[in-house]
């Protein structure tokens, strides 16, 4: 998608596949800055530090990490060990481990001297495919933008079809398009009246950082709310849809996702606003489960709490990245990423394949071979 | 209530009434800076600009601002446009409407000299009030957190009670004990093994600024987590009843209050925990409305969404207060102040007359005859 008029991914291959780049997110939306590694443990360190960030895209950075770990080094020692510090950089988003087991899968009984073209490959095809995923979750989301727009219109209440999103699932969170976004993007090019309800999404305000520059690159109406105010949106009839991504989603039809979409969730049932969750099958997760509480939950560091970053505005600290600390100094945060919005409260799921009801994802006659 | 060890109150007279002193809340907790008041557009000011929040606390600024208005000038004139002036700071809270409204009927019928002094002693009369009902309201929520520390300790699930506010209803939106935070200084202050979860409140952060900051002075456990939080908390059986204040009840039992509240009672509603409102008499709105829509919500500044103040960190930055922009610069927010949770989520209304249900405002058995 555009960044300026200029056409962008969100990580790519450089030099044959010598070392492969990415855009820094924790510098956006104040400064562009791309960032390029050779080595597996830069990448494992770029997704802890949500360098990269967005379930599809750190699936598809653990797969060009571990290629990048097999150039250094063939040997089985090297891939085991590359694939469990990759895979323990993030432990909520199932598309690490998912993408991870793909390459293993793929270079485990090959010699070692065929892995790292072979991880390659493999690498290269799901990042082609989340694009491709994304993009047709895009035009399946967008049919259901046609309706809300067409019921808009005869309702008299205004043309304009507005959307509330948490978090970022734009096409920074992917290869490219995005998910919970790309509907938007679609509908936004086919000339339909469209405006985005942008939350903060505190602790890390990807709303604010990522979803609102992504949305302006594009040219695509929106404006900034805290992830407070979504309710009395949704309570004064500002509220068409909201559309969000998705970390994890389990066989049951419950999504993991960016703390706080849980209470927009419910926020919306309350209101009748319906409730998608855009979301490549690449994020769902077959395993049964006895109880959800067995999928962990990533608390991060409190810091993230107490401290909020941004570009710093005063006379001789202008264009200056900093931080501020909201808190007192003694205040101790806690700080858990995710939270689960059940199946009961979620309309559909948008997915590659169409429109799911959460309550057809148990059946097996849909459960790709391949996942 | 304290802080480091010495006793304050939130607003008080100086000099014999030439002057009223407040706590600058704007710099906490940061700094710990008062300022003085003589003027009454000053004091308009102060409370356009959060100088002095919390609608208890409004009411009294709001009083005294009358006060000061008819020192200066007590004629008919004087008295009407400091009256209206006051007035249009703040729109939601129904306590500035009603402390000025105090003021306004006793001095009325008086000649102008009488009228300085009747102001005077009716303002501090509102002030006294309001600090024994704030103490009031922490023994009847003190009953509560008795049951609740009962029911924890026959339930196994430990000691600790834990409590999840929302903004600061504490003694800083007070004069003195605050709403919510009243019968958890109570509790604490008995020896209940009590723990605080403080929500940080974008887009003012008044969580982490103030809520913490006062708990902190008193010694009561507490933990920040950010907005989005809440329902993760409340999923995993972290919290063990909701205590929020309010800016205006209506008879009807709705509580207008800091928006986000009704995402958490959404959430505690969804969870079976208890949602307390605890909330002083002059917070209800005895009007009669044919629509909730008619009371107005305030929209306040966008930059209070596109940008956040606190402490800066950094070499030569340190102990600098200061503001860091978080969206991209051309992104416009939207900044409604309060939403309201529906009476159906609300467990019961902690007064300073007892623990009333949200049907029971409607009789007019309990509607006091000077409100």
């Amino acid at each position: 998608m555009k960044i300026n008029g200029k056409s962008w991914r969100t990580i790519w291959l450089e030099n044959g596949g010598e070392s492969i780049g990415v855009i820094d997110q924790t510098q956006l939306p104040h400064s562009l800055l791309t960032k390029s590694f050779k080595d597996y443990k830069e990448v494992a360190c770029a997704i802890s530090s949500m360098v990269v960030r967005g379930a599809p895209l750190i699936g598809v950075a653990g797969a060009y990490g571990l290629m990048l770990a097999l150039k250094q080094d063939p040997t089985d020692l090297s891939l085991n060990t590359a694939f469990q510090e990759l895979k323990a950089t993030r432990p909520t988003a199932i598309n690490l481990e998912w993408a991870l087991n793909r390459i293993y899968q793929r270079v485990l009984h090959l010699t070692p001297s065929e892995r790292a073209l072979a991880a390659m490959q493999e690498a290269t095809l799901i990042a082609e495919e989340d694009a491709q995923a994304c993009e047709s979750i895009g035009n399946h989301g967008l049919d259901l933008i046609y309706k809300l727009a067409h019921k808009k219109k005869k309702s008299s209440k205004g043309e304009v079809v507005n959307i509330l999103t948490h978090c970022n699932a734009g096409w920074l969170a992917t290869v490219d398009w995005g998910t919970a976004l790309s509907p938007i993007y679609k509908a936004f090019h086919k000339g339909i009246s469209i405006h985005v309800w942008v939350d903060e999404t505190r602790p890390r305000n990807q709303g604010a950082n990522l979803t609102a520059f992504e949305l302006a690159g594009e040219g695509v109406p929106h404006t900034l709310v805290v992830d407070n105010a979504g309710g009395h949106l949704m309570q004064n009839g500002l509220v068409d849809a909201v559309f969000v991504g998705s970390d994890r989603v389990t066989r049951s039809g419950d999504a993991f996702n960016k703390v706080g979409t849980y209470l927009k969730a419910l926020a919306a049932f309350d209101n009748s606003v319906p409730f998608y969750v855009a979301t490549p099958f690449s994020t769902i997760d077959w395993n049964k489960y006895q109880r959800l509480s067995d999928i962990k939950i990533e608390n991060r560091s409190d810091n993230e709490v107490t401290h909020v970053e941004g570009l710093i505005i005063g006379e001789q600290l202008n264009n200056q990245l900093g931080r501020v600390r909201i808190a007192p100094s003694k205040t101790k945060g806690f700080n858990p990423g995710f939270d689960i919005t059940p199946s009961h409260l979620i309309t559909s799921f948008i997915t590659e394949d169409g429109i799911i009801k959460p309550s057809e994802l148990n059946l097996e006659s849909i459960h790709p071979q391949n996942y």
